[in-house]
C-alpha cells in the first residue's frame, strides 16, 4: 500500500458554494492508493498518520487537478499553420493541417496540461477528419494510449459528422456551386471520410470494451454538432448512451451561423430542435453554447445538459462571448475547456481561467460577475461532472482519488501580496501554468518539480521536431492546395447568410 | 563612439500599413551613439560596418521597444489589498492602499516593463492621492528619477482632480450624506489633498524644468477626467500645454457612469462638453475611452486626439469593452497601456497585445477584428505618438532612436511552426514577456540575457519586501478603516443612478 501526506501554505479543499471555497492553512491531506483518507491541518495528520512520503514544503498552495472539460488535439492549429479565422472558414483551413503521430502528438498536449495543472481531459477527437484508410479503431488506441502512458484521466470521444460536411448545407448542392475540379477533390475527401451509423456505434463500444475498464478513462459518444448530424443518428446516439451509460459530448450553437442554421431550417434553435427528439438531459455536455437564448439556457437548466465554456476559443474564432452569467444564474452546471489552445496557444489551464473570471464582468457596480470561486469551480468539480468523474476527482475531500496540484506562491506572493487576500483570489489573479510544481494523479506523482516521471518530455519534443522538419507528403500538399482553393468559396456561402443584430446578454459597450 | 550591431532571425522593422510589418529576415541593424544608422541583411551590415559589438544570436527576433501608453504605480493594487471591483467604488478602496517608497515602486515596475520588452511609459501620478505634507515635487523627482535609473523612457505626469473627488457629485453634497464621524474624516483627508491651479502648473513647470532637457523624458499635464475637473481648470491646462508645448494625459469615458455624468450635467457626453472648451487636439491622449459614442469617435479623429486603450483594466474594473475597431476604421490613433497591472497582474506587454488581438473579433466571416500588425502598431508607433516620442522611437528606421528588444524563438517556435508563419503573427500568437532576452534603450543595453545592467532586481525586491513587511502604521489603519466605512456609501450613491441600455458598438453574443 503506497501512502502520502501532501502539505501546503494553503489547501484548496473545495467549493461548498458560488461564493466561498475551503481553504485550510497550513494545510495537508493524507492518502494511500491514490484515496484521500483524510484533509485537515497538517500538523494534526502529521501527528495520527505514518505515510511512506510527504509531498510539499509547506510553502505551497495545494488543489484539486484541474480538469480540462473540451479539447481536441495536442499541437495546435496555429503551430501547424492555420492562424484564426471565423470559425466557419477556419474549419475548412484547419481540417486540411498536416498530419501529426497522434500517439506522439496527444503525449505532447498531455505535457503542457499536467504542466498547467489538468488532471482531467475531455478529449474529443475528430472521426470526421480521417483520409482514405485510415483505421479509427487504431486512432482511438494511439490516443488512449497516450493518456495512459501521460497518467492523466480522460473522457475519450469520437466526433462525427453525417451531413452539411463542408459548409452548413446539404454537401451535394455545395460541392454543385464549386468549379468541377475543386467538386471533384472534395467529393473524394467526403467520400474517404464517410463512416455509417453501425460503424460509429461499433466503433465506440469496441473502444469502451478496450478501455472503459481503466478507472482513469471514459468513453464517451460524440456527434459534431446539430447541423452536421441527422436526427436519425443523434436518436442512435441518445439510445446506445442509455444502453452504455456513457456520456455525450457535443458543439451546440457555437457561432451565429450554427444558431441561424436552426431558425431557418426547423424555425428554432438547434438546442430546441435537439429537444424534440428528446436530446439533452444530464449526460449531455454541450461545448461552446455561445448563441444559447434565454429559452436556450433555461431548458439547459432544466434537462440537466452541461456547458463546457471555451471563453478563449470563442474570442479567437469570433464566435463572440457566451452568456456564462445568465447560465450560471440559471443553475446550468457550467464547466471550462481550452479547445486545443488557449488564450496564448500553450493550454495554460490557470490562464484560460483567468480569462473566464475577466471576461464576463459587466458593466456597473452590480453588473454580475463570476468570482474566483464559481470559476474554480467550474474548472473542478463542474468539470468532473461533464467528464463522468463526479464525485471522484474536483475536490480534495475524502473518499475522492487524490488528483492533487502543488502550486509555488513564489510568484505569485513576491515581493509583496497583502496579508488579507484569499488564496483563491491570490492564485486566480496572478497563478500561471508555470508555477505549478507538482501533479499526482490518482496519489501518483506524474509531475515532480516539474519534471514528468512517466514520459520523458525531451525526447516527445525532440521526436515530433524530426518527423515534422521532413518534407510535407505529395497529400499533405494535396489537401492545403484544395484548402486554399475552397477557402473563399466557404466565404461566399456564409456572407449571404442573414445578419441578426438584436438584443444581448450583456452590456459592454455602447454606441 | 559607441556602436553595435544587433541581429536576429527576423527583425521588424516598422509598421508601414494596417495589414503588414516589414519583416526583414536574417536582419540587422547598426547603431551609433544610440541612433539608428543602418537596416538591412546582416550579412550585408557585417561586411560593411565594424560595431563595437554584435548582439543577438542570429536565433531571435528583433522589434522595437514596446511603449506602455497608460500607466500608474508599480506594485499593483491587488498585491497591496484592492482586488477587483468597478471602477468607482474600487477608485475609493485603492486610493486608500498602504504607502510604498515611490522611488522603490517605480523601479519595480520599470523592471518588469523591462522584463516585457516596454522600454517606453506614460506614467500618470495621483497628485490627488496626495496626504498631509507630502511634497509632490519630491515625489516627481522619485518616480522620475527611478525611470532615469532603470533606463527607460517616461512621459510623466501628475494627475490632479479639483471637484467630485470622492464620487461624480460635489464633494460637500457627498459628504453631506455621510455619518457625521465618517464626514469628518473625508473632509480631513480632502483638506490634505487639496493643490490650487497654480501649484499644479508650477508643479509641471518645475518637474518639466528639471527633467525636460532629458532626451528620456517628458512631462506631460494631467486632468484626472473630465468629471473631476472644472471647466476652468481644463482651460487653465489647455493653455499652458501650448505654451510648453507639452502633451496632455487624461482618463475619458473609462466607465458607463463617467458617460452618464456628461449627459446629465451638460445633457451631451464628456468628449462632446470637452469640445465646446476647446480641449481636444493632438496634444491630448485619452485613457480608456470606453464609453464613446459614434460622434465621440469621430471627433477623436477630426480633432487628432488620441485614445490609450486599456483591454485588461476595463475587463478587470468592469468598465467594458472598448470600441476599438470603430475607432480604427474612423482614422483614431489608439495605443496602447497596461494601466498598472494587466490581466495577469504582472505588467506583461505582450500579454496585454494578445489580449487586444483576441477580444475585439466580432462575429462572422467578415466581422472587423484588428490585424496583428495593427496591434503592433498600437504598442510601438502609436504609443510614440501618444507620449511624444513620435519620430524617435517605435520603429527601427534609420534616424530613430535605437530603442530595440530582442526575443527568444525558442517557446514560441518550438516543437513546430509552420515554416509559412509570419513572424508578427508567432509574436503575437505565443510570445510572452518571458521570451523578452534583451532589451536596449537609446542603443544602450538595459537588460542583458535577462538581467537588469542598471539596477539591481533582488535588492529592489528584498528592500520592497522589508519595507512591507513592517506593521500597517496608524496613519493606514486609519485610511483602510474609512475606506471600508465608505465602500457602502458610495456603492449605494452609484446604485441610484439610471441603467441606459441601448444600441452597442459589438455584437458578442444574442439574448
Amino acid at each position: 500500500m503506497a501512502s502520502s501526506l501532501i502539505r501546503g501554505k494553503y489547501l484548496l479543499a473545495g467549493v461548498p458554494s458560488e461564493d466561498s471555497t475551503e481553504v485550510i492553512s497550513d494545510g495537508a491531506l493524507y492518502q494511500e492508493d491514490g484515496v484521500i483518507v483524510e484533509v485537515g491541518r497538517f500538523d494534526d495528520l502529521k501527528r495520527r498518520r505514518s505515510p511512506d512520503e510527504v509531498i510539499g514544503s509547506g510553502r505551497q498552495l495545494v488543489m484539486p487537478g484541474l480538469v480540462n472539460a473540451h479539447h481536441h488535439i495536442g499541437l495546435t492549429p496555429f503551430q501547424l499553420g492555420s492562424p484564426d479565422l471565423a470559425l466557419e472558414p477556419w474549419i475548412v483551413v484547419r481540417s486540411m493541417n498536416r498530419d501529426v503521430d497522434n500517439y506522439l502528438d496527444t503525449l505532447y498536449c498531455a505535457i503542457q496540461m499536467i504542466e498547467s495543472g489538468i488532471t482531467t481531459v475531455m478529449h474529443n477527437h475528430a472521426a470526421w477528419r480521417k483520409g482514405k484508410g485510415t483505421d479509427l479503431h487504431e486512432m482511438g488506441r494511439e490516443v488512449l494510449t497516450a493518456y495512459r502512458d501521460s497518467g492523466m484521466r480522460v473522457a475519450f470521444s469520437f466526433s462525427h459528422r453525417d451531413q452539411n460536411r463542408v459548409v452548413y448545407q446539404e454537401d451535394e448542392r455545395f460541392l454543385a456551386s464549386l468549379p468541377p475540379d475543386l467538386a471533384a477533390v472534395m467529393s473524394e475527401r467526403l467520400k474517404d471520410s464517410e463512416l455509417s451509423t453501425g460503424d460509429y456505434l461499433g466503433l465506440f463500444s469496441d473502444l469502451k470494451g478496450e478501455f472503459g475498464g481503466d478507472p482513469r478513462a471514459r468513453v464517451f459518444l460524440s456527434p459534431g454538432n446539430v447541423q452536421w448530424c441527422s436526427d436519425t443518428f443523434l436518436e442512435a446516439v441518445k439510445e446506445a448512451a442509455a444502453r452504455h451509460n456513457a456520456g455525450i459530448h457535443i458543439h451546440l450553437q457555437e457561432s451565429f451561423y450554427q444558431k441561424r442554421y436552426g431558425l431557418t431550417r426547423w424555425g428554432k434553435t438547434p438546442l430546441a430542435h435537439l429537444q424534440d427528439l428528446g436530446f439533452p438531459g444530464p449526460e449531455v455536455s454541450c461545448a461552446h453554447g455561445v448563441w444559447l437564448t434565454g429559452p436556450d439556457i433555461r431548458l439547459m437548466a432544466e434537462t440537466g445538459a452541461m456547458v463546457c465554456h471555451n471563453a478563449s476559443s470563442n474570442l479567437r474564432l469570433k464566435s463572440g462571448v457566451a452568456p456564462v452569467n445568465p447560465m450560471t444564474a440559471a443553475g446550468v452546471t457550467v464547466a471550462l475547456g481550452i479547445d486545443e489552445a488557449g488564450l496564448n496557444d500553450d493550454n495554460d489551464m490557470l490562464q484560460e481561467m483567468r480569462l473566464v473570471h475577466k471576461l464576463h464582468r459587466e458593466p456597473g457596480v452590480d453588473g454580475p460577475a463570476p468570482t474566483s470561486h464559481q470559476v474554480l469551480r467550474m474548472a473542478t468539480l463542474n468539470g468532473a461532472k461533464a467528464t463522468f468523474f463526479a464525485d471522484q476527482v474536483g475536490a480534495l475531500e475524502e473518499g475522492r482519488r487524490a488528483d492533487v496540484v502543488l502550486v509555488n506562491l513564489e510568484h505569485i506572493e513576491e515581493p509583496y501580496l497583502h496579508p488579507d487576500t484569499n488564496a483563491v483570489d491570490a492564485l486566480l489573479y496572478r497563478g500561471r501554468g508555470l508555477d505549478v510544481d507538482t501533479v499526482l494523479v490518482d496519489g501518483e506523482t506524474v509531475m515532480r518539480d516539474r519534471r514528468m516521471t512517466r514520459v520523458n518530455k525531451s525526447e516527445v519534443w525532440a521526436d515530433l521536431k524530426a518527423r515534422l522538419s521532413r518534407d510535407l507528403t505529395p497529400g499533405e500538399l494535396e489537401r492545403i492546395d484544395a484548402a486554399q482553393r475552397l477557402l473563399p468559396h466557404v466565404q461566399r456561402f456564409y456572407r449571404q447568410w442573414p445578419g441578426e443584430p438584436g438584443p444581448s446578454h450583456y452590456l459592454y459597450n455602447q454606441a
